[in-house]
């Protein structure tokens, strides 16, 4: 909110140059509420700002931007200005900058740091895209078992300055390697003559720097912590994570997620900031794959036109009867690919789910199917519609709506099951994708049942 | 993962009654890990435990377990167990806990509990639903400013053993006022003689006990930080929150959003959890609302019979037109639904919103026209489909798909933003709750146009 508050105040300040001053006010403010106000700025000002602040307060400021404004920035400050920037950066939050550049941008940057900085960051972009790695920061504390809690807080004193939680404190073997973890309150409460050995539990908790994102989440959610030691391949401890970068993965991959279940491809940006064009183009993709597959609801109705020329009527309830079986798989596979996504069950639980979706399906079919015999009932006693064969014409319409509903159901639950075991992403079966499945055979359902019925009387 | 390794043995262990082994065993187990052991036990075998272990060791258990096994558990172990289980209980676990349950259980709940501990629950219980309030712990570490950083870390070494987090030490006045946060970094770096207020910078962060949780997500998501202190209406600092509870809701809501997405009441469990009648029961309620509004469209089917037995061929062009209108409504809406949880926007940028969709709808609507014409051509080309003016036809069915497209993009982007308005959740509009208002209203549309420009020729 102090941004919003002064910031008039800082604008005239920075017309008339009195950086001083300027420099004074914000000294103390949270680098997030001053890089709040620098989103609000012209870009001559944001300019003129970067130019006139200190490096540590301009990277801690520069590193909560989001990433359309850091490359926005970096492409139009000066040299100078960008590598002090860079080196000064939290590593974790410089790979983030850097592993969304094109390869050659990326590698431009690069050249700017320091030796040591860009073995950091070539280190950390070495791992895998959306791996642990990627995630983590190399800042970290770690202590030998033969230290003294004496010994322990003078390295705490000199070393705490950059390192983002004190939470719990590493201890690593000889070969580097992680063999415990504990509280720094161990450490204010303990004899200072007293080894670390002495408090060591040998429990931990650790993430492995070539693990997906997934299973951070998920140990984040299930031990409480707000970091998590990472380590390699042979157990040497590499880095930590923090749970606010775990909390913005949560929420980028719920808006992915999301975005996909709305049947589109995800945007890499905040809405607001994705250039048009591009929005368009990541809807056009989708929505003409599914237009390409709602075709055969064309080539289905033409199939049948000669029942529809007999029975007109028929053709009234399509889109009741196909948006039916739509609605039911839309629901269903939003409740699996979201339980899949929270790890609720793994594939082999299919069965388990398929059970419980086929009674599903038959009772919330058998709902709509008597509201749809009843819809007729009504209509033919008060407005003395559909005069021929209305019993049969509403038994028709409640069988299909049973048949649809259950298959809708089945498909929508099924779909994100079969898309996981090819190995895709099961929230591609989006609400829209499984709507054009069902349509499709909905229509033939509904067509063959009406022919059963109807046979000799309507058709 | 040891929980899976030793389970065999730990099951043994209860089966022959040597608890003191078992005891032994898991002692420096965390408590999530013996917790995910106890999910996995038999009733009996899971009561043998709770009858078995120290009471700090089931209570900090018992907090990792999910609600409904909480409540099951509550209901079955002896009434010594359950009283020793609560007041040991972590308080913001155990507002979880109590939030849950019907008054009267509740109630009967509360009476176990000390006095203190009674006080405690009762007064985090006086927040509403979704407050701050409800999701802090009032346990924490205020400093005065007057105190020396010897006397702060003998504090420390005092009072820490219970506190979450000590990342950030909190100062407060003679009032209980919060005056500053200060990094635990600062204590351990200074001299011992130093004061508190020669640390403080004045500058804090802080979240109020009756705001909605969404903005104590927002505050972590900006700051970057492990917990941020809660203070009432006079500035009095109650409690903190830490971010690992602020994760859990946030996958909370990211879940009731994708299932509200899905065209349903959100679960109040786990999908798994959920008791199959209460899962038919959520979902059946907003289904048969759909059906009821799409009900409508067998309505304007029936308007149109006429000209429908005219060109019957129109009709087997119905399902994929609605459905291309249902498509890019879904689309529209999870992009606006899904940017305004993230708050990328409010309410007074509709008209941004509008005008970039207007553009998305016109030139989605336009492929999709274009490719439907085509599909016309070729059918009349290869197979002598649509032998009078099928030119006429695709022109229909490009004008509708254009409109129809265009109606749908508007809809599902601006019904969020009129939900906002009217105080309802915007996830409410759903993409099967967009379809059929699209569906309806692409009827009409559709056979408008076809009027229109059929009028003599087919019509």
């Amino acid at each position: 909110m102090i941004e919003k508050l002064l910031r008039p105040e800082l604008q005239d300040l920075i017309a008339v140059g009195d950086f001083e001053t300027f420099r004074d006010i914000i000294e103390d403010w949270e680098p997030a509420d001053f890089a709040a106000l620098v989103d609000e700025l012209s870009e001559e000002e944001q300019l003129a700002v970067f130019r006139n602040i200190d490096t540590p307060v301009a990277s801690a400021m520069f590193a909560h931007l989001d990433l359309a404004q850091q490359y926005e920035l970096i492409a139009q400050l000066p040299y100078d200005n960008v590598r002090n920037i860079l080196n000064a950066m939290p590593p974790d939050d410089r790979t983030a900058l850097l592993e969304g550049l094109p390869e050659e941008s990326a590698e431009k940057l690069m050249r700017m740091l320091t030796r040591e900085e860009r073995t950091v960051a070539e280190t950390l972009l070495s791992y895998p895209e959306n791996s642990v790695g990627r995630l983590m920061t190399p800042d970290f504390l770690a202590l030998r078992p033969d230290w003294t809690v004496r010994q322990v807080l003078d390295y705490i004193r000199r070393q705490a300055k950059d390192i983002e939680t004190l939470d719990w404190i590493y201890v690593v073997d000889d070969e580097e390697r992680l063999i415990d973890d504990i509280r720094i309150q161990e450490f204010l409460i303990a004899p200072l003559y007293a080894t670390v050995r002495s408090i060591m539990d040998n429990q931990y908790v650790q993430l492995s720097v070539m693990d997906d994102q997934e299973s951070a989440i998920e140990s984040f959610r299930k031990y409480d912590r707000t970091a998590l030691p990472v380590v390699d391949n042979v157990g040497v401890m590499v880095g930590i994570v923090t749970v606010d970068d775990v909390l913005d993965v949560v929420e980028e991959e719920a808006t992915e997620d999301i975005q996909k279940f709305g049947g589109q491809e995800a945007l890499d940006e905040p809405y607001i900031d994705t250039p048009i064009l591009q929005l368009v183009k990541k809807r056009a993709t989708w929505l003409v794959v599914l237009f390409l597959g709602e075709m055969m609801t064309a080539t289905a109705m033409q199939y049948f036109e000669e029942e529809l020329a007999r029975a007109i009527v028929l053709a009234s309830f399509v889109p009741l009867i196909i948006s039916s079986g739509g609605n039911s798989g839309s629901q269903a596979a939003t409740l699996i690919i979201r339980a899949m996504a929270l790890g609720e069950f793994r594939l082999k639980d299919w069965w388990m789910v398929m059970r419980r979706e086929l009674f599903s399906g038959v009772v919330l079919g058998m709902i709509l199917g008597i509201i749809g015999f009843c819809r007729i009932a009504v209509w033919h006693t008060l407005f003395d519609y559909y005069p021929q064969h209305w019993a049969l014409l509403g038994l028709t319409v409640s069988v299909s709506l049973v048949c649809i509903v259950l298959f809708g159901t089945i498909v929508g639950s099924m779909l994100p099951f079969i898309l996981k075991r090819l190995g895709l992403d099961p929230a591609t079966s989006s609400a829209p994708f499984v709507a054009t499945l069902v349509d499709v055979t909905g229509l033939v359902i509904y067509f063959t049942i009406a022919l059963m019925i109807l046979h000799g009387t309507l058709l």
